[in-house]
């Protein structure tokens, strides 16, 4: 038979800090009763991708060694990002969170058998592979007419933005700020307050139709998020960036708009109205700075789409799957700028354009294009 | 009639960056059909009325002036630290958040008339006075037998106390951790981790038979936390600190228990088990720096007595004073090392004695001390 191995992108740091990357061909297991078997045809590079494939090497020093199926790339990891890593030196890991496919063979459960030929999404990990194993209760079934390329971010983006706007409604919030620009979120009726760091990224979102945009590289930057803060009420946040002083900032700028709407008299421990800051990347892994002039009603935490979904229950995620399904080629579609295969995701010089990050570039890997 | 009005310890931040202390002369009120008058017999001096009274002024420059009912303390506050004080800049503050003392006149109502001449406990601020005016509903009558005294402090550290063990609950966390020495607090069955600061703090909780203690000034601190955490199972902590580096501390030291117990795969988001510190004082009122590394499920917050009651509601808060009203000659018996007059209170050495927050050194004001 052809198809019986299939090959699949690893990342490994090194006990010396390398990182390598590299593709090993594994055979394709035999599913058992309640799972299934999908070829993999299209997988996004999210952000949230690239620390686990990269580990914060310096890519720009990566150097690649061996042909086709036998390439490998190596990178160096400075020693204080390394410390980071120290879970995984050693351990050969498989990447990519998300991604879309063909049910090419089933197990013998009634579930796992109707899946078969089917057009799936999965948030497994390990999708940069040709092959991916799953529960067949794990799949989401992509509607008729839908491609593997359509579905491929059903997962990462749209749940994320669909659960802050649940997070924001279940902890009683009436707006909600959102740091660095993100196409897939809309407030869904919770006015909107967006943090950009460029010029760039303001035009962006204004030819997106977003209305309250907030440059923190301008001097205005504090007055400009309190006027957005007080027109739209919003005293939660999601911050992709983490480490540096914007969560205290935050806090400090819903606290200016709580105090000056509330406090006839002088509280010395502010105002009663709880302030939320939720770091959910990693864009600046450094220390996180509170400056603290909010009071005593506030909170900065994790948020994690893993950890969320957990607390909400298969219910709601349910049903936050079945509106991303449904709404898959309109609210939550993805644009792709590049589509690469696992070989052309091991070539410094198209590593050196992902890891940018750059706003309005998005990559999709094939791992069904030919590698050798 | 002699007792028409009443003397007032208050507070006052000058436009020019000054503190001053005084007493001014009220009359008394006419309480309203609801209300009553307690002539105030006692109120403690806490950590938490400090900031309030003091303002972060440099009370070792203070200087005195005036006699009697009419002496007046100003001391400098750095302008640096007067930013934080705008809101109240040119208002006269009371202070004093809890104290006891007897109702001397009742307002129409039966269950203020019902108070007439009884003991009770407030915790309404503006405690250092000879006279407070409150709502027959907000008293806690004190069991017969129970002094002003013995009831001064019935609120803020036993509620606190009662409070962080019922958050521990409430959010099912099986242990918690307390920074800095707190008699009051104890597990009631959820094990305890008190990290504190010095070798003497340290042999205070041990001759209290505390099991759990770590002292951070230790080099072997992370060792130890980590240690007492595996023991305790602790995923929150109460910090009365707040500046530093030591809630991130807290939380890498419950994130290497919660992966070191669970992790056989590396999982880049670190644990899924949820890390809280809440901040509930200021020892510390600079930056908090967060150093990451404990994951995505994490939270740090401010908690606030009040924030707390109004989110638990009346019910529980009834419950909780119960208990405290049951046990306030042993549980939540307080020891006070000196019993000042409101006179004293302005006296520089009395203020710089107090404002040390010593351990194992408690103050209280007796408002009813002859001041001229």
């Amino acid at each position: 038979m052809v198809n019986q191995t299939g090959l699949e992108l690893r990342s490994l740091v090194k006990p010396d800090g390398a990182l390598e990357l590299s593709l090993v061909r594994l055979p394709i297991p035999t599913p058992k009763d309640d799972e299934v078997i999908v070829r993999v045809e299209a997988a996004p590079i999210n952000p949230s991708d690239l620390g686990l494939l990269l580990a914060a090497a310096d890519v720009r020093a990566a150097t690649r060694s061996g042909e086709g199926a036998q390439t490998v790339v190596t990178a160096p990891i400075a020693p204080a990002a390394l410390r980071a890593f120290a879970g995984r030196v050693g351990k050969s890991m498989a990447v990519g969170n998300e991604g879309a496919g063909v049910v090419t063979s089933a197990g013998a459960s009634p579930e796992a058998q109707a899946l078969l030929g089917k057009t799936v999404s999965l948030f497994a990990g390990g999708m940069y592979g040709q092959f991916r194993t799953s529960k067949a209760a794990d799949c989401l079934v992509l509607p008729a007419g839908i491609t593997a390329e359509d579905g491929a971010s059903a997962f990462v983006n749209p749940l994320t933005a669909l659960g802050m706007v649940e997070t924001a409604r279940m902890e009683g919030h009436k707006g909600l700020v959102h740091t660095a620009a993100a196409s897939n979120l809309r407030g869904d009726g919770v006015p909107l307050v967006n943090i950009v760091r460029s010029p760039a990224q303001v035009q962006i979102l204004r030819d997106l139709g977003t209305e309250h945009i907030v440059n923190s590289a301008q001097p205005s930057f504090r007055d400009d998020l309190v006027a957005a803060l007080k027109a739209t009420g919003a005293t939660l946040a999601f911050d992709a960036i983490g480490g540096g002083k914007l969560a205290g900032q935050i806090l400090n700028s819903m606290e200016a708009v709580a105090a000056g709407a509330s406090a006839k008299t002088y509280n010395m421990y502010g105002s009663s109205v709880h302030k939320q800051v939720y770091i959910y990347g990693t864009l600046d892994p450094g220390l996180i700075e509170l400056t603290r002039g909010f009071g005593m009603a506030w909170g900065v935490g994790g948020w994690l789409l893993f950890n969320f979904l957990a607390k909400v229950g298969p219910e709601v995620e349910a049903r936050l799957k079945a509106r991303v399904a449904n709404e898959i080629k309109t609210t939550f579609a993805s644009h792709y700028t590049r589509t690469i295969s696992l070989l052309e995701a091991l070539d410094p010089d198209v590593i050196a354009a992902y890891s940018r990050r750059a706003t309005g570039e998005k990559f999709l890997i094939s791992p069904s294009f030919a590698v050798d």
